[in-house]
């Protein structure tokens, strides 16, 4: 999966210090296999895009369910879960998840469901926050989908959630920072707010350059359609001066 | 000034908050004198502004000498240094201060010339990136330019950075953790990266929605007018599903 990791490390390196040219904001959950199956249908949509250089990536806060609690374990298997929110038997429902498997399976990924363990997510998109500012973001995503999914890691437990996030290279001491206060509280909200605006109410939701939204899991030739329009129709920056020019400091010196 | 502080503790209630729906970028400098008349003119816009509840305001970084020495003292008084810089007498250079200072009293600004100690503004950059985080940078913003500006407090001794920073509320070690470390580096040469790529060589510039430049402290009718036109042709979220619908998570389930 080299090229994989090569368009990640991109992404990253550019949404920190280059200069921004289109943005790609994805709402999505770390408890979310469709999430999980979206975000590789991207990574092999922008590994196709032309300008892939200049795309910044921000995943956005959605929580499929502020208020699970600290895991679900005590719901039920993943199995019975489904086959209770759906009304059908456990056999029925394990049939749902094997062909969610296969269908993952197709783009790489190997989901254990029989090992999940979700949970409340809430501090790991708290995380995702202090891993933004590091650059770091797109690195603890990929971690964190693949702990839930494919390591059974649980979702909400500090002591796996530190793990992760030192593991991609989070200084520990503001891990545990973020973790025993409130920081970045405001801004999940603030990312759900947004979500709620522009009337999301399932995730993967691609938001590009404010203009495209794409709901779903979409096959990464559709994406890639639309990263190509949104780049051609990219509206340049017009200098608007509608009463003349007007005073501004310039060097070390002022209009004075 | 009643309705400035309202208008100012608006712009960042929303930025944290709320659902943001115009952006406004602002780059500019703490040493900056028509940054700081510019910053009053765009407010007297904002609070004409139908729309003002629904504008997110970033204060983004641009250094106007970024090889500056901690203070420029040394190289004589304002006066001073603008005659050096024009070529022309020091009673001329004052002249021309004085303009500037008449200017600014009409956007009601106390602008002291003589006890300003500008210098190297990195760190406060850092700092302003620290604010936005706390949903505190606007704040920070007027404070440091009133300090630079009125009060003649110096723009890179850690020490006064250190109080104007915990003035507006942000927390003390934080504070102490960015000035001690290089944090909100990069966040600040991203800032001056999109500002080159924009070709902003003068600050005050302002970015509505990505769209509109606006250079230079222009008068608020300009900027007022500005405001509407980018409010009334604010692009909507297309939802583009070119190849029909996809599977997504929603509520606690999953399309299986």
């Amino acid at each position: 999966m080299g090229w994989r990791a090569r368009a990640r490390k991109r992404i990253i390196t550019d949404a920190v210090v280059a200069v921004v040219s289109l943005k790609v904001e994805v709402w999505s959950d770390v408890v979310c296999p469709w999430c999980y199956i979206g975000k590789r249908r991207f990574e092999a949509a922008l590994a196709r895009f032309e300008h892939r250089d200049e795309v910044e990536l921000v995943w956005r806060s959605f929580e499929l369910d502020p208020s699970a609690p600290p895991s679900s374990a005590e719901r039920g298997t993943y199995a019975e879960r489904i086959a209770s929110k759906y009304g059908c038997s456990v056999t029925e429902a394990q049939v749902m998840i094997d062909n969610m498997t296969l269908t993952a399976a197709q783009e790489g990924l190997d989901l254990r469901f029989d090992l999940a363990r979700p949970g409340n997510t809430f501090d790991a998109h708290r995380l995702l926050h202090l891993a933004l500012e590091h650059g770091l973001q797109d690195e603890l995503k990929e971690r964190l989908d693949a702990a839930t999914f494919t390591e059974g890691s649980p979702t909400s437990e500090h002591s796996a959630l530190r793990a992760r996030a030192t593991q991609v290279g989070l200084p520990e001491g503001e891990v545990d920072a973020v973790l025993t206060s409130d920081r970045y509280c405001e801004a999940v909200r603030s990312d759900e707010a947004q979500a709620r605006a522009y009337g999301i109410s399932g995730v993967p939701f691609f938001v590009i350059d404010g203009r495209y939204g794409i709901s779903g899991a979409q096959p990464s030739d559709a994406v890639l359609q639309i990263l190509d329009k949104a780049w051609s129709e990219r509206p340049p920056l017009t200098l608007v001066t509608p009463q003349g020019s007007a005073p501004s400091c310039e060097g070390d010196s002022c209009a004075v």
